[in-house]
């Protein structure tokens, strides 16, 4: 059982994992430091602790504790109670779904044991943005992705408003980074994936064409502004779009995810 | 020919349309007051204008009047040059794609006649968050929806963060809100549209076969947390879902939105 540790300092160092949440830099080399991420929300923080990942501790307001006493009675980490406007003044917002917990992030597991038995899986270039990682690992899960790869700079998966966006899909979906950038489809198709490029290129096809019929499929995609890198457009298998009324440039990046994995899943 | 006007000056009061853009509260009554809406970006911007919209006024440092020259000529609404500092101090924020408009809305239009000719509609129920609304939006326009419709309490497409995400397309999709809330989808049906919506009731059936063969077809979806009110579910004509994984609970409103375009728009 997590002990209670009522705090009523905003100031006490034992909050430190909860400091400043709105403030990118400051979070990412903390949670990078301590090797540490943020799960935010009831749902969340029960999906987190399921998924395996240890906690480090948990932030919350008294009225939560009921709701999640089950997942704090699975650990001795400490649960931190505080006052909701506590929280407010560590984290920097109002914690509108009020429970949070700091867990341990674990070793990126290898490639292979990511993509062993999976049949359709997600890699994802270089998305910037941290709501569309999570929108796309949520549509991922939702609509029968195996696996998700992650280019060496795409945003972190486990940052805590990718974490909130999936709803807790980042602890469901096996993913993995890819450790190689340049040769990374390739080594893909090597492994007996056809690997299908998103873009726009005047050489795409319709995306339902060209997945049909295909065995294991890679879906890749590539950073909201620009799309694709040349490299990864040229060395995917396929090139495909998703048809769009003339005149409209483009989908968001989490649109297109989610009706290439439709139309990926049923092919 | 836009006037240019130099100003310095933070507190001058002819920058008032573009004052805390981030109070959602004061913009919500100060828009409402003046019938205005703002367009953030040289691309939304451009498409606001050429969709018809009149400006009130522009703001933007120097470097951004090249690029829109031939969208200031046609207006003689002024613009307001300033130093990107001063639109900060002014907003609130950084403005990263650099220019604005103000824009005067117009009245909206009669649901008669965004629908005529229309033959794939989306209809909103009470979607509370603009960055949903704006997706949906950009989806809709992009997958070959013809008209969208709203509910009395959807969220306003015109508040500016809808306007960004959807980039534009509320400007090019024929849109308007619903004057009654209770008998919405039955005067759908009359007008020969067949009503779906997408919910995870007992008897929604998949997607792709509640839409086959289907000439009219109004897509109908609600809110992010409850999703459709008893009444709209009840009243709509079929009820569908977009087939998931067992023990994923749902997709997010707009990748829902994007998928069930993209079905509904290949029926």
């Amino acid at each position: 059982m997590a002990r209670l540790v009522e705090v009523d300092d905003a100031a006490d160092p034992r909050l430190g994992d909860y400091r400043d949440l709105r403030d990118v830099q400051l979070r990412q080399s903390l949670e990078a430091e301590h090797g540490l991420f943020l799960a935010e929300g009831e749902k969340v923080v029960r999906r987190a602790v399921e998924g395996g990942y240890a906690p480090r501790s948990f932030l919350m307001a008294p009225r939560w504790l009921d709701g999640l006493a089950d997942v704090l009675a699975t650990t001795d980490a400490p649960c931190f109670v505080v006052s909701e406007q506590l929280a407010e003044e560590v984290t920097g917002f109002h914690v509108h779904r009020g429970a949070l917990a700091s867990l341990h992030r674990r070793p990126l597991p290898p490639v292979d044991e990511v993509l062993a038995g999976a049949r359709t899986v997600v890699v994802l270039e270089d998305i910037v943005d941290h709501t569309n990682v999570g929108a796309v690992l949520r549509s991922a899960a939702a609509l029968g992705v195996d696996a998700v790869l992650l280019a060496p700079r795409c945003a972190d998966p486990l940052y805590r408003r990718a974490v909130k966006v999936a709803m807790g899909a980042v602890f469901a979906v096996p993913w993995t980074r890819l450790p190689d950038w340049y040769d990374a489809l390739p080594r893909l198709s090597e492994t007996g994936f056809t690997t299908v490029a998103l873009t726009l290129s005047d050489d795409a096809v319709e995306l339902e064409a060209a997945v049909a019929g295909l065995d294991r499929v890679a879906l890749v995609l590539g950073s909201e502004g620009h799309g694709l890198s040349p490299r990864w457009e040229q060395a995917a298998d396929r090139r495909a779009v998703v048809p769009m009324r003339a005149g409209v440039d483009s989908l968001n990046v989490a649109a297109a995810a989610a009706v290439a994995c439709y139309v990926t899943a049923r092919r």
